[in-house]
């Protein structure tokens, strides 16, 4: 199985990476861009685990190690091997 | 137009960050993860363009801003806002 795991800042939380790019954009030229938000993206091949084992693991490392979820939400989708 | 973009490095270069998760994951009791990818994502919101115009505007912003293109490959998707 794939797991593909976004990880974003919670609305109304600082995020001055993406202000950072915002900023370099508008300096480029592209005034058409309104709003961004960076975060985190991660791919993990996972082994022998149906795909229902997969989600609960899946949450299980993104509570754990991935995000803080005081601050950040994530979410995942689960494919199978291509 | 919403574009999402994700940006991972590409096969052969070494990823340290993802390295360290895997150690991390495996530390954590995760062996079924068989492989990591670590990247960058990131969500633009586009006023006023059409979606043709904004896979142009964001293949530019990819090439340019983005993405080191030497060892970072991109994707992204284009979608109208909800």
């Amino acid at each position: 199985m794939i797991a593909k795991i976004y990880i974003t800042f919670k609305d109304g939380v600082l995020d001055p990476q993406g202000k950072a790019v915002h900023h370099a954009l508008k300096d480029l030229g592209y005034n058409e861009v309104s709003g961004i938000q960076m975060g985190k993206y991660l791919e993990l091949t996972m082994d022998g685990v149906s795909r229902e084992e997969a989600e609960i693991r899946v949450t299980e490392m993104c509570e754990k190690l991935f995000a803080n979820t005081v601050i950040e939400s994530y979410r995942f989708t689960i494919e199978p091997e291509e």
